[in-house]
C-alpha cells in the first residue's frame, strides 16, 4: 500500500483489493510513529488578536503548506502554551516549532536546547546563540523613525510609547530610536516616555496621559501599529487633529494602517519574506541539512509615509 | 509509569528507576495510538485575517484548553484546508473538527457523515441535519437592522452590501433584512444591491459604486463588519460624512467596530457564548455522550448603537 518497489505487482493488487473490501484506511498516527515524522509544525503566538499575527500566521501557513507541512497553532498569553508546545515537540507530535512572540526571559531555553529539535524564532527572539532567528532590523527601523520626525519634519517635543521591555522588538526599536537622538545630542525627554503591553489599550492610556500634560508633545513614536492606532483613536476622538496637532508613527505596517481614513505612517516589517525565511530554515533543520549552531537572518525595514506624520504647528505656513 | 493501580509498589519503583536511568520519555504518538485519542481538535478557518476569526479562534482555544484539548488551525481559502482537515479526522490525528466558515456548497458532507466522527459547525453552517451547529440568529439580526434604519431613523433609500451567497451568514442576514422590508411593503431597490466576498475590498468597491450614483442611498446595511469598515473608509476618505450624509451598519461587532474614532453601529454575535457552546457540543461527541442526530444551537443577536447610523438629512433639524 505504501508503494514499495520490492513488492511484486500481483501481490500489490491482491493487497489493494483486500484493503478496498475491508474499507481499510491507513492510520496516520501509526504511520507517523514508524516514520518518526508528523509533517505538522507548531506555531506559538502570544496574541492572535493583535492583527500583526494573523498576517504572519497566514504567511507561515502558505510557506509551510507549499512544502507539505501543516500548522498547529499554540495561542495564549502565559507559559501554558509554551509548555504545551515544548511537550508536543519532545513527544514528536510536531516536527518543529516556530516561536513568533517569544519574551527575552523565555524560561525553557535549556530544555529546548537539550532536545536538539528543530526550532526557529521569528519576529521576536531570545538572546541565545543556540537558536535560529529571523528578525527585522528593528534597531535600524527605530533610528529611521527618529530621523523622520527630527530631520524631515522638525519635531522637537517627541514622545515614545514603547512595548514591553521583555520583548526584543520593543527593546530594539526603542534602542534605535534613542540611539539616533543621542547621536545628534538630543536625548529623549524621559517625562515623555510611556510603555506597556503591545495592545491598543496601551496606546489609548499613554496618549491620554501625554495629551493631559501642560506642554503636549508634537509627535509620538509607538512601539507597534496597534499601540499607534490606540494613540490615534485617543487623539482623534478627543478632538486633537492628527497630524495637525499631533504626529503619530507606528511600526509593523499591519493592514489597518493602510486604510485611507486612517493612513498610519509606519515602519514596515517585510512579513512575507520573513515567514518564507523562517519556514525554509525550520524545514532545513527538520530534514537535517542545517549546521548545528544558531543562524540569524535580519531583514531591512522600510518607512511607509502616509498621513499621520506632518509638520509641527510652529513650522506650518499660516499657523497661528 | 501510567499509574495503573494493579501494579505492585515495588515493581513500580523499579520501573521508575529504570526509566530514569535510561532517560525514557513516553512517546505521545505511541500513547495516542493506544488510547485512540490525540486530545487535539482541528479548527477550519477560511480567512484568519478577517478580524472576526482571531476573536473566535481565541475564544475556542480558551474553551477547549479548559478541557485539556489543543487546537490545530487549518487556515486557507480553497478546498485544500478542508480536505486536510478531513484527512486528519479520518486518520485520528485530531479527535474532532470545528468548522467556522463553511460554505453552503461544502463538498465533503457525505465523507464527513460516513466517518461518523465528532464535528461541529459554528458561525456558518451547511444545510444538512446530520451535523451539530452553533449559530447566531442571523435572520433576526438582519430584521433588527432593517427596523433600526427604517423605523427608528426614517431612512428611505437603503442600500445593501451583502457577503457571498454561498455563506449561510450572508444568506440569512440578507433574508432577514429583505423580509422585514417586504413585510412593511417596501421591497429593497435592487439597483442599490451589491455583493461580494466578506472582505474590506468588497465594502470599498461597492460603496464607491453606490456613491457614484446620481441619487445616493442615505444608509447602507453591510453583510459583516469588515465590509462595513471598507464602506466607511471609502465614504470618509472621499469626503462623505458618516453619518451626516451616509449611515453605515455592520454585523459581528469585531473589536475595531468599537474604536471611538470609528464607532461602527452593528449587530453583535455573542462570540464567547457561541465558542463555549461549540466546544461543549464537540467534547460531548468526542466523549460519546451526545445523541446521534445533529443538534442546532441558536444565539440571539444584539443591536449595538454607536455613531455610524444617524438621521437622513431630510429629517435633521437645520438641514438644508
Amino acid at each position: 500500500l505504501s508503494g514499495d518497489q520490492r513488492v511484486k505487482d500481483e501481490t500489490r493488487l491482491r493487497v489493494i483489493a483486500a484493503a478496498k473490501k475491508l474499507s481499510y484506511t491507513p492510520n496516520a498516527t501509526a504511520q507517523s510513529l514508524i516514520r518518526r515524522r508528523s509533517n505538522i509544525v507548531g506555531v506559538v503566538v502570544s496574541d492572535i488578536t493583535n492583527p500583526f499575527y494573523p498576517v504572519l500566521v497566514e504567511s507561515l501557513d502558505r510557506m509551510f503548506a507549499g512544502s507539505g507541512y501543516r500548522l498547529i497553532l499554540f495561542n495564549g498569553h502565559g507559559t501554558d502554551e509554551r509548555a504545551d508546545a515544548l511537550r508536543h515537540l519532545s513527544s514528536r507530535l510536531v516536527d518543529g516549532l516556530v516561536f513568533t512572540s517569544a519574551l527575552l526571559d523565555y524560561p525553557f531555553a535549556d530544555e529546548l536546547a537539550a532536545l536538539n529539535a528543530p526550532v526557529v524564532f521569528v519576529n521576536r527572539y531570545i538572546d541565545d546563540p543556540r537558536f535560529d532567528r529571523v528578525v527585522a532590523d528593528n534597531v535600524g527601523g527605530g533610528a529611521h523613525a527618529a530621523r523622520l520626525l527630527v530631520e524631515q519634519f522638525g519635531h522637537e517635543r517627541i514622545a515614545v510609547i514603547s512595548g514591553p521591555s521583555t520583548a526584543s522588538t520593543a527593546r530594539d526599536r526603542e534602542r534605535g530610536f534613542r540611539g539616533f537622538l543621542e547621536e545628534i545630542g538630543r536625548a529623549l525627554d524621559e517625562s515623555l516616555y510611556c510603555s506597556g503591553p503591545f495592545t491598543r489599550d496601551t496606546g489609548v492610556t499613554c496618549c491620554q496621559k501625554l495629551l493631559s500634560r501642560e506642554e503636549r508633545p508634537s509627535a509620538i513614536f509607538c512601539g507597534n501599529d496597534i499601540i499607534a492606532l490606540g494613540a490615534w483613536d485617543a487623539a482623534v476622538s478627543s478632538g486633537v487633529s492628527v497630524p495637525g496637532e499631533l504626529s503619530i508613527l507606528g511600526f509593523d505596517d499591519i493592514p489597518i494602517a493602510s486604510w485611507s481614513a486612517i493612513g498610519l505612517t509606519t515602519v514596515r516589517q517585510p512579513v512575507a519574506s520573513m515567514a518564507q525565511a523562517a519556514a525554509e530554515m525550520l524545514i532545513e533543520r527538520i530534514e537535517g541539512s542545517a549546521a548545528s549552531s544558531g543562524r540569524t537572518n535580519v531583514f531591512p525595514t522600510e518607512l511607509i509615509l502616509r498621513r499621520t506624520v506632518g509638520l509641527p504647528s510652529r513650522l506650518r505656513v499660516g499657523a497661528s
